[in-house]
């Protein structure tokens, strides 16, 4: 199922490039903007808006593969606690934002989206090497 | 399990008389702040800081928990979406933070921690006929 209005299914987002690993029913991209590094997005595979819109089997399965990724993420990047967040009010075909915060975070205590900060976007080879951290422990 | 340095494991937040259900694993609690109405804290009983350090069956049950409240949330309000959030920054022990997003949404676009706003604190009574919106399709 894909919705031609939707930029995800219309494949305009996420950007291809920064294509991390199938992990069933969703798959996972580096955020273009990496002022939190680490930060993945994991979008659902078939158009869908809301957790209680799924089958309980996918519901489950797409959990269980944010956690997944979650505890790769939190390890690589030796973060102290992981965000984790599905708004979808831009794109609201189901994402979840998984962040990373680290040691060094510049505002540990509150929400990326109350920091103000210029995007930090990765040179092409940055990419690759941020991705090649977070692919290898995933297996 | 609880942690005594936890204010939840110690009962200082959320307040109690904001509390809403008990879902089986985890409680509902009607939000301090109802700038964005409906806005609901689902907190995990026992203390935990991250999804991918609870057993398979307990992840699977919270987020079954926190999906059908979603839904009770979406149709009470008559959102339009739904946001979902566990971060933890101040508050490590896990809590959801569901927000309906209304068609009367100041900000519909953005994160509601990107949106400015003085804290919507309501009456007891308010807090009460809020609670009761919730509870009554929940069952």
């Amino acid at each position: 199922m894909s919705d031609p209005s939707c930029k995800v299914c219309s494949g305009t987002w996420p950007d291809s490039d920064h294509f991390i690993a199938d992990l069933g029913l969703s798959m996972a991209y580096l955020h273009d903007d990496q002022f939190f590094p680490g930060w993945t997005v994991v979008v659902f595979k078939r158009h869908a808006t809301e957790l209680f819109d799924l089958a309980p089997t996918e519901r489950i399965q797409l959990m269980e593969e944010v956690s997944r990724l979650a505890k790769v993420l939190f390890e690589t990047f030796e973060a102290k606690k992981m965000n984790y967040a599905q708004l979808g009010n831009q794109t609201p075909h189901i994402h979840w934002h998984l962040i990373p915060r680290l040691p060094s975070d510049p505002a540990p205590l509150e929400p990326v989206w109350s920091v103000p900060h210029h995007r930090a976007v990765l040179s092409h080879d940055q990419v690759q090497a941020t991705i090649a951290r977070i692919k290898t422990p995933l297996g």
